[in-house]
C-alpha cells in the first residue's frame, strides 16, 4: 500500500515539528506539504526550519526539500490534493482564534479534511473532538457536519486540550465499568512546552512557578463534558457530569504534564485494587485494531512511592502512554491519584496523529 | 533591657543557621548557646560551620566564637542557663523522631523551655502547636504541660509544619468572621528547603518534580485540626473539621511553598468581595502587641493573574507574610484560591521566633 | 541639600525597573521624570508598569503617579529640565543601536546630559566608558566632548558591558601595582537577566545552556582597551592591551555573571599572596569619596574551595562588590581565578548610578 | 556465534545502571554477572535496584533475576567465570580509590580481565587510558602488564575522565594531520549526572552554578598526555604537551558536558577550513572495523551559531559521538570551539564498552 500524502499548517511551529517527526516513519501516511506564515512561503522547508528547529529529532526523508506554502492560501492546498500531495491536513495553526476557525473552515470547504489541535473548532457541536481510547463514535459525527455545511469531502476533526490528556482515559475506563464519577479536583502542573517556543520566558522559568494558563482551566472543566457526551440527532450533546475544579500551574519542566487528581465516584465505589485492575488492563479500539501511533497499554501503572515523574515517566509508550502513581484513598472525595502524560506528544501532535488514524479506520480520510 | 539568651539546638543544619541569621539583630533574643551533633561539639562555631552555611546573609556578632556544645547533653544547656547563657533554647533537631522526643522532654525536665521546630512532639495532647495569629491562647496548656511532668520551670511548645503555614492563617480568619469550613482540596508545590541540606538529589531537580513528600500528607490533613482545636480540661482537643484532603508535590524552587486551594463553606458562604475584605484586613494579636518578628499585615493580597509566585513573593513581610492571589469561585466547591509562604521563615525559623515572642508575651519566657 | 530631580529614559523595561528601585532611597538623586515608549506615554507610571513589573522590591515614593512620557519626544525633558523635574536622565533605552546613539545626542544637543547604560555610543571617542574605580579621569574628556559638539550643559557619558564587570577591577588593580597583564582568557557564564524581558525563552533554559551570545564575546574583549586607555589631545586612546579571548556562555541563573579568568602577567609577576593582599585591600576614588552606590570594599574574596557561586555571592556589597575565589596558578599562563557581579546592579543600573556619582563628584551633572 | 558473558562491578550506582542498559541489546556481551556493595548481595537485582533505578531506559531480559553478588568478593566471580558467566568484568565501583585499585588488581590477579571506569589505577604506567579512536595501540601494553605481575589471563584496562571525552577526539585528528597543539585553554560547564547519586544537592542547582569539582582540573591536565603518550620499553611514556588549563564548573543540567576550548598550534597553523574538514571527516579504528558501539562518525560538526547544546546535541550518535560548534579563530590563541559530550555515555559507560570492543578486537578478551 502506498502511503496517504498529507499536509501540515503551521509546520515550522513547535507542534509543527513534532508532527513532523512522529510521521517521519509513520507507515501509513507521508508529509508531502507543509504549509507555515507567509514570511516562510516559497522556501525550501530546510531553509525556514533553519535557526528554528527545537527538537533533538530531525524529519523524515524529503520534507526538508518541500516548498513551504503560505497557510493562508488554501487553493495551494488544493492544488496539491488535486496532485496527490496533500490528502488532508494536520492543523498545528497558531494565530487567533477567529483567523484559525475560518481557515479551517476554509479548507475543508475546499474538499481538505482537517485533523485540528486548535482549540478554535472544540465546540462547534457537530464537530468531533476525540481521543480514540475514549470516544471514538463521536468521529460519527461527520457525516451530519459535511450535510450541515453541505461539504463533500472536507470536514473538521479537533482534540482536546493537552492539560486533561493524562486523567481522561482512566476517567473514563472506570466509568465504562460502570462507575459514576460525580466530582473531580484537578491540579495541574504544565510543562513550558505547551506553551510554544519562544513561549514562558527563561526569567519566569528558574527558582519559579507561575500558578496561571490562560484559558487552561475553563478547557479542563469543559472540555471532558463533550468528550463523555453522546450523539443526537446530529449533535454532541454534553455529558451532565462530573463537575470538575482544576487549579493549572507552570512549572520548570520541558515536557511532560503532571496532575493531581481527587475522584469522587457515585453510590457504586470500586476498590483499590479493582480500580488498578481495570487500569492496568484497559485496551480500546486503537490498541486492539493496531492503529500504528498507539500504545500497547494506554495506561502504565507505575507502584514507586515517588512516580509518575516527568523526566522518568514521559516517554512512556513513546510518549503516548499515560502514567499514573500514588493510587490511594482520598480523605474528602474516594480516590486520589497523579497522572502523568507527554504534552507534546500524547497531548498534541502524537494525539492528531491517533485521531487520523481513527479517521481512516472509519473511512472517512 | 537587655536581651534574654538563647540557645540553638542543631544549629548547623539549615534550620539552625536560618534561626541564627533571624536572630542576628532581634531587639528581644540574643544566640549566646549553640548545640548540635557530637562531631562539631568543642569547636568555635565559626568553624563548624565552616563549609555547612548556606545562607547568603551572614550570623550575628559573637555566634561565631561561641563553643558549639553537644546537643545530646543537657548538662551543658543546664549549666549555660545557670551561668545566665541560655534561657530557653530552640529546637532544630535533625535525628530520629523518638530520639528528638525524648531529648526535647529532657531539656524541658533539666528546666530550659523548648522552642521547637520538630514534629516529634506535635501530637502530645498537653503540647500546644502554634501560630501565634490562630491559636495564641493554646500557649495556656503549659502550666497543665508543665504540672503533669511535675516540670518547674521547662515546657514544650512547637510549631506545625511548614507545608500549611500559606493557608492556616487565611481559614482562620475566615472562621474567626463566622463562616464555617466543611472541606478543603489542597494541592502543594512545595521548595528545596524544605527538605535540608543535602536534601534532593540535584539530579531530580532538573527537568522533573517529585510527586511525593514523605509524612507530608498526612500532616497536612491533621495538624490543622489540632491547631483549629480547643483547650479542655488541660488538653487539647482536636476540632471536628475541616476535612482536607492533601497532595504534596515536590518542585525545583528554592525556597517557598505554593499551595491551590479550594474550600467548601458550610451553609453560610461570603461573597468573594467579602473574603478578600477580611483578608485584607486580617491582623491578630503578634500585630496588635507589635511583636518584632510580626509582618505588619500576616496577609498580602496580590491582584495580578499570576500571582503569588515563588521568587517574587516568598520575602514579603520580610518572609513573614503569606501572599495569596487567584481568589475566585470553585467550580466544584465554593472558592479558590493560590498562597504562598516562605517555607524557611514562616515555616520554621521565623515562625519559630514568633512563638518564642508569643510565649514571652504571655509570660512563659 | 534637595536631591537632584532625574529622569530614566526606558523606564518600563528590566534595567528601567532597576534604575527606580536602585533609587528609591539614594541620598542624591530622585525620579521624577519616566520616559518609555509611545505606547506606555501618557500613563501614570503605575498603570504602565502593571504586570510588567519583574522585580521582588518596588519603587520610591511618587514614583507610581508620573506620567510616563514618549522617549522618543526630547522636548518633554527640555520642558521637565526648565521646570527642575528632570536635571539629566539614564538611559535605559532597548532599541535599534543608530536610533538609540541619534536619541541620546538628542537629549545632550537639548542640554540634557545622559548617563547610559546602551552600547550605542561606547565607541565614540569622546564619550567616556566608566567604571568609577578604575578610569575616573575619562570623565574630563566631557569638555571636549562639549566642544566638539558645540553642546552647553549636555554630554554623554556610558557604562561597558555587564559581562566584562566582574574582572575589571581585579585587573585594574593589579595593573595600578605595576603589573603588565599581557593576555586574559576569559568563559562566561552568564544569568538569564543580561537578556532582559522576555529574553531567552524557558525552553532553552531549563536542562540546557547556550554557548552564544550575541555581540557578547566582542564587546568583552574591546571595552577593556578603552577603559584602560588614556586621555589625549581631546580623545580617549586605547590601551594597547592585554590581549583578551571571551567565550561567553548563557545558563539558567537568574541573575550574576560568572568568569573564569586566567591571566598572563609581564615579566614582573606577583605572587599569590601579594595578588590576594592587592585585591583585599584595594580601594578607589568611590570608597574614599564616599559615593552613596560604593561599596565599603568594591573586592570581596572569598577562601571557600567552591565559591563564588552566583545566588550566594551575587549580593556582595548591595549587588555593587565583585566577588573572587579560586585564586591559583594557571597551569599555561600565570593566575587564574572565578569572579562574580551582580549583572544587573554592578553591571547595569547599580553601574550607571554609581558613574552619575562620579559625574556629580567631579562637577559635571 | 554465541555472546561473551560479562560481569558489571558496581552494578546498583548510576554507571553500573548505564552499563546494564546500554548492553541490553548488544551484539557481543551479555550481562550474566552483577556484584555490589554487600547490602544488596544475595538480593535479586530486580530488587536491589528497586527504588534505585534512575534511567529512563530498562535493564535487559534476565538481568533482573540475576543475584547480586559482594564485590567485595573476587572469589565469587572466579567461581562464576569457571561456569561461564563472567568472562570479563566492567568495573564502576564507587569507593575509596586505594580500595578500588586493589580490588581491580585482585580481580585481574584472578584471571579476570577488568575494564574501568574508576581513576584509581589511571596513572599506573603499565595500564593503558583508552579512547579506541585515539590510542588504540596503548592496549599493547597489556601483554607487559600480565607479565609483570605474572597475571595469566587477568589485567586491567581505563577510560579518562568523562570531563575531557569532548575535545580528546578533535585534538587528535588535528595532531594525526600533522598540526602539533602547544597550548590548550578549557573552561568545562559540566553535569549533574557526572558526581552520581544522589551527588551535587538541588539546593545548589537551582538558579545556581558550583565553580568547582574536586579533582577535575588535575584530571583534565594530566590525562591527556598519558593518552597522546606513546609505549616504549614496556611501558606509557607521556607525551610533552599540549599544556593544559582547565577551569571546571558544575551547571544545571541532566547529561553532557560542555566544554569551551581554545588551542595554540605550533608554527603548522592550519586554516578554518581545514580543520573544519578534518573534524568532519573524520573516521578511525571503531568505525573502520565497525564496532558496535562506535558512531558512524565519532565528530558531529554544528553550524548554527548557538549550538552544540546539551539537551539537543547529547544523544548525537547515541550518545556515543561529540558535537563541535562555534569553530572560530581565538583573539589570543590560535582556534576557539565549543565542544559537547554525553557524560555517562561517551563519557563513561558507552566509552567503557567501546574499550572493551576494542580490547576483543586486539584479541585481549
Amino acid at each position: 500500500m502506498s502511503k496517504i500524502p498529507v499536509g501540515i499548517l503551521g509546520a515550522t511551529g513547535m507542534v509543527g515539528q513534532m508532527y513532523i517527526t512522529l510521521l517521519a516513519e509513520h507507515p501509513w501516511f507521508e508529509v508531502r506539504y507543509v504549509a507555515a506564515s507567509p514570511r516562510s512561503a516559497g522556501k525550501p522547508f530546510r531553509d525556514a526550519a533553519a535557526g528554528r528547529w527545537r527538537l533533538r529529532t530531525g524529519w523524515g526523508a524529503g520534507v526538508g526539500e518541500l516548498t513551504v506554502e503560505d497557510a493562508n492560501d488554501v487553493s495551494r492546498a488544493v492544488k496539491a490534493q488535486g496532485e496527490g500531495r496533500c490528502s488532508f491536513v494536520f492543523s498545528a495553526l497558531d494565530m487567533e482564534k477567529e483567523t484559525i476557525r475560518a481557515l479551517e473552515e476554509a479548507y475543508a470547504a475546499g474538499g481538505i479534511p482537517v485533523v485540528s489541535n486548535a482549540s478554535a473548532n472544540r465546540w462547534v457541536s457537530d464537530i468531533p473532538m476525540l481521543i480514540p481510547e475514549v470516544n471514538p463514535r463521536h468521529a460519527d459525527i461527520i457525516p451530519f457536519q459535511q450535510k450541515n455545511h453541505r461539504w463533500d469531502r472536507g470536514f473538521i476533526a479537533v482534540k482536546p486540550n493537552c492539560s486533561i490528556q493524562s486523567y481522561m482515559i482512566p476517567l473514563h475506563a472506570l466509568m465504562q465499568h460502570g462507575y459514576e464519577l460525580r466530582r473531580v479536583f484537578v491540579t495541574t502542573l504544565q510543562a513550558i512546552s505547551g506553551a510554544g517556543y519562544p513561549g514562558v520566558p527563561g526569567w519566569d522559568m528558574v527558582d519559579n512557578l507561575i500558578p496561571f494558563i490562560s484559558g487552561e482551566e475553563e478547557k479542563s472543566e469543559r472540555e471532558p463534558l463533550k468528550i463523555f457526551g453522546s450523539l443526537k440527532d446530529g449533535a454532541i450533546v454534553n455529558a451532565p457530569g462530573p463537575k470538575i475544579s482544576a487549579h493549572c500551574n507552570r512549572v520548570p519542566v520541558t515536557d511532560g504534564h503532571t496532575a493531581c487528581v481527587s475522584l469522587e465516584f457515585g453510590s457504586k465505589k470500586p476498590s483499590l485494587e479493582e480500580i488498578k485492575k481495570i487500569w492496568a488492563d484497559f485496551k480500546a479500539l486503537p490498541q486492539e485494531a493496531g492503529f500504528p501511533m498507539a500504545p500497547d497499554y494506554p495506561i502504565v501503572l507505575r507502584e514507586e512511592a515517588d512516580r509518575p515523574q516527568p523526566r522518568q515517566d514521559r516517554d512512556a509508550g513513546q510518549g503516548m502512554a499515560v502514567s499514573l502513581g500514588r493510587i490511594r484513598p482520598c480523605n474528602v472525595f474516594d480516590l486520589r491519584f497523579t497522572a502523568l502524560s507527554h504534552n507534546t506528544v500524547r497531548g498534541a501532535a502524537g494525539g492528531g496523529i491517533l485521531n487520523a488514524e481513527l479517521l481512516k479506520h472509519r473511512g472517512y480520510l
